[in-house]
């Protein structure tokens, strides 16, 4: 139904921030502390010592898996990651429509076309078990999809998913056809698994609106894609590297810093809005680069001394880390993904956070719906005859 | 950027009722006076008096439209009625996928799409102006897609639009192929009109939470079918059409409703969480239909007089009347849509709402981002080893 419930209103802070607007038990971040976890456990120690599937398994089912939990939720994701045929016809046409929008927007409508398809239910009278089913569903198609979209827009043909292979492996394995090399899989799988959720931002909170209407899966995860495609939301990892292309070589690294923050300009993988000291995924992710090694992350390591020494130096009192942009990138290009695909790649782990908080907000009945106050002029004035 | 912004926080009211999240000029709802309206105007007497056009140039420009602009406004917005070549190309394909789904999940997914298609600007240094010439071109096509969509469904053709033809005699005749009767195509132009918009509802939010991370029309429209598709947000006039077909003839109204109300099952069409008195669009509908006439209206007139009576009867105190589903959907069969195309003939009008919100919203550059309180077992517990 339309309209607000009441005329007493509430004032709170702009956009909304600090207002609680649910209860969570999926996790959270602490800024102040440089601290993030998913459920009990944190987010990075789940990212050094367990798999993907191990997180994914944590996050819907509420619990790490043992051995017989882990072989059955394998057996049961292996298959989903085959698109149903009529998803999979429709992705040439897709691709092309969606040519110059890139990645997000090819994402958004395939995701949005796969929720339609048989094998996802209607949304009247949807079971919260078949919600779950069609979660589960929906992450395990994310690789798929995309991958897809990718290689028909590039003029190759879509790769078929591997069952016997990881969940990160199989994303690398679609995306160019060749098995990956096993330490570059299990670094984008880190990636992964620091990526799944991250407390509560704009695209978690869009999913969670659709889904207190009671909408399908599909309707929330095309709505937090949409978010998570708006500029004020989305890092892009991609830009950060531009940032060290741009920079170019050592030697010009100080000089390019300072004009930069003389102009007055943002620099790109520095900075974040809520971590106040060093970046917990940044930290991690900067350790898989130096392991991964090679002339680009040397150069990487050189600019981040150099400019948390030039923004300290600048601007005295004022803590600036590298964000979880800066690193990322590097491990992603070190790990032979293209530029484009560094956002959609995001997208392939926060499809299991932005399910989870789906799922705990379905279960709650309480549909989200704030007010707004008019400020127009007071009405009803009288329609004017048609002139 | 993710995360939330501060630790400190705000309690409020559950789902967030009666908080206030934005300030707008485009309309109110006043449920106690049984009022709403658009800008300064009553929203009923610009269904009685104006045009849908008139009424999508108030919603997006501020002002009613003179001679000039009315004209300028029908030559711009004709033109944008036919779909780019890559999305009409791509319809079939989508039809088929979504043939199960309903037409909602596939105007979600024609609208991504449209979005992302040439034309539509990509999200990043997306400028105003361009935004507002995204809106246009978005709700002008809406119909051509719904339409579309069906038709392929049907096995049919779809109709190409016609520019000489008002926005919902066009609509009508794509959906048939045949220039509707213009007593028909007023009534559904001024059921339209008083679907544009009707306050803060969870579509309008949704749309608005995903415009306020500065992402592109498409993506915001997109998330707020999504939301309209979820039962706990969107009427379904066909339902309260449903209710009548159960009742089937006057001798059986008095002893159907009162098996009903003794299950403690609710009446489709009727009651209102906002309206305490009768809902304006149910009077205005009502008049609608009558004008239109026929033993269908004859019988709905009947069962709303006995169920308000029963209901007075039995719940004492409350303010039981049909809602805007009952009458809307007796003027819709009386118009020769097809029950299907109900929701979706909602969103044919509401999508311009949803437009004009989100290009409020998008003028504001305060993200719409609330925080949750984690309620799991305290963080860090040792990740137990892999068993």
């Amino acid at each position: 139904m339309d309209g607000q419930g009441m005329n007493s209103t509430v004032a709170v802070p702009r956009g909304l921030a600090g207002v609680v607007v649910t209860e969570t038990e999926l996790g959270d971040v602490r800024g102040r502390e440089g601290f993030y976890h998913y459920r009990q456990y944190s987010a990075v120690d789940l990212a050094t010592q367990r798999t993907f599937e191990d997180v994914w398994h944590l996050m819907f089912r509420g619990t790490l898996p043992g051995p017989a939990e882990r072989a059955a939720f394998a057996a049961e994701l292996a298959p989903l990651r085959r698109l149903p045929a009529e998803v999979r016809d429709a992705l040439p046409a897709l691709a092309r429509a969606t040519a110059l929008s890139g990645p997000l927007a090819g994402l958004r409508t395939a995701l949005s076309l796969l929720g339609a398809s048989a094998g996802f239910r209607p949304v009247y009278d949807l079971a919260p078990g078949r919600r779950a089913a069609d979660a589960l569903a929906a992450c395990a198609a994310v690789p798929t999809l995309l991958t897809a979209l990718y290689r028909l827009g590039q003029g190759l043909a879509p790769v078929e998913p591997r069952e016997d292979l990881p969940y990160a492996a199989n994303y690398l394995y679609m995306l160019t056809g060749e098995e990956p090399d096993p330490v570059r899989a299990r670094a984008v799988e880190r990636y992964l698994i620091s990526t799944v959720d991250h407390g509560f931002n704009a695209s978690t909170f869009t999913a969670r609106v659709i889904a207190s209407t009671g909408a399908d899966v599909a309707a929330c995860l095309t709505g937090a894609v949409g978010a998570l495609s708006g500029p004020l939301h989305g890092g892009a990892p991609s830009r950060a590297l531009d940032t060290l292309d741009a920079i170019g070589t050592a030697d010009r690294i100080g000089p390019w810093i300072r004009e930069r923050v003389a102009a007055g300009e943002r620099i790109m993988g520095f900075g974040h809005p809520v971590y106040r000291t060093e970046d917990p995924r940044s930290r991690m992710l900067r350790e898989i680069a130096v392991q991964l090694g090679g002339p680009l992350v040397d150069f990487a390591v050189q600019v981040e001394a150099q400019v948390e020494a030039i923004l300290a130096e600048l601007k005295p009192g004022r803590e600036l880390h590298t964000n979880v942009e800066f690193y990322a990138g590097v491990v992603m290009e070190l790990c032979g993904l293209p530029r484009e695909m560094f956002t959609p790649t995001f997208c392939v782990a926060r499809v299991v956070g932005w399910s989870a908080n789906i799922l705990e907000q379905a279960a709650d009945s309480k549909i989200i719906r704030p007010a707004a106050r008019y400020t127009g002029p007071t009405p009803p004035q009288p329609v004017p005859p048609v002139a």
